[in-house]
């Protein structure tokens, strides 16, 4: 398509590596950025410019971050003791918005996948477990927060054993959780699957 | 929610300020941009800044364009007595996509829309109506290709009338067509809408 002005379908191809971004979008995206003032594309051309200059890897938990430890690490006033483990970044916003979570977190960047080559070395495991054998405070609690699906609950097991192993080597104890499965709020019981209706029953607790 | 870093937040911020881009995908498309290379980023950093400052309009036919005239303005092979009126700029590509049209193109870079407070005089509607006068080659057919919906109606029946008053003032005839409505390729009869099929019924044509 030789028509389009160069600069335009560059954009085009910009926005189509996007993941979630089909051909129309990107051409909608960018024609409508046609019509916004230079000060606002110099802007967004700079966010995307510095995004990864200003943003580092917490060394403890491995979230994204401004600085390093990042807020939630260096926060005192949240429990060092329990650690919530979470495949991304953006999981921890989610946990953060309940505004119930008072303790610290460990994101993996990934789960266990190996149809897509990802080992328990490409994501980071091991920091978490030297964090629960080296970490200060003492780690008591290990909330395992991947995602119900089959990479996050093998990453779960994966873990889980790891952290058992070195409880019995070290004579440490760690008690590991994972997050309740059962019927999402606001669900109709009538169109909930098997699977998620099965961990419902199994799960069930005294009504009070 | 101070525990992003200011640059993710920043990116954030420029992708929800683009139409169809939600809170949810735009912060999905940041943290997915994380791990691109730099050299990605600062490409399509380039491709936004550059954007506005690589693109002008034609002087002929308004299209956005590298150069002015547009390649397909300057395209002598084409028929410039047959001027094709669209509303945007992603609707030529629409049309040259069919490879059948082989005139020239207005665009009037949106639609009358009194409720928003776009009247003739904020499209390139006069723009049109000198071409037609001034002209050369002499446009003998326009071809209304504004939407069919209520603004792309309205347009396409006020620049019918200017464009009439014109001729017989001129003595300049000019045919105005109006692209087919009826019933799109692959539809079922069954869930054509009224309009849509009333349409069709008025525009049959002898089955040869």
């Amino acid at each position: 398509m030789n028509i389009l002005p160069k600069a335009l379908s560059k954009l085009i191809e910009s926005f189509e590596r996007l993941p979630g971004i089909g051909p129309k979008t990107a051409q909608r995206l960018s024609f409508y950025l046609l019509h916004v003032p230079q000060e606002e594309l110099e802007a967004f051309s700079e966010n995307l410019r510095n995004l990864k200059a200003h943003t580092v890897l917490c060394s403890v938990c491995k979230n994204v971050s401004e600085t390093d430890p990042c807020p939630i690490c260096a926060d005192a006033s949240r429990d060092g003791s329990m650690v919530c483990v979470v495949e991304q970044p953006t999981d921890v916003l989610s946990v953060e918005k309940t505004g119930r979570y008072k303790g610290k977190y460990h994101v993996l960047h990934g789960a266990i996948d190996p149809l897509n080559n990802i080992g328990p070395d490409e994501i980071y495991i091991m920091e978490l477990t030297k964090r629960v054998r080296d970490g200060q405070p003492r780690v008591r609690e290990i909330i395992l927060a991947t995602n119900p699906n089959v990479e996050g609950e093998a990453t779960a097991m994966f873990i889980a054993k790891q952290l058992r192993e070195l409880s019995t080597g070290n004579k440490q104890h760690v008690t590991i959780t994972r997050l309740a499965h059962g019927l999402p709020m606001g669900a109709d019981i009538e169109y909930a699957d098997e699977v998620t209706l099965t961990r419902a029953l199994e799960g069930r607790r005294e009504y009070t």
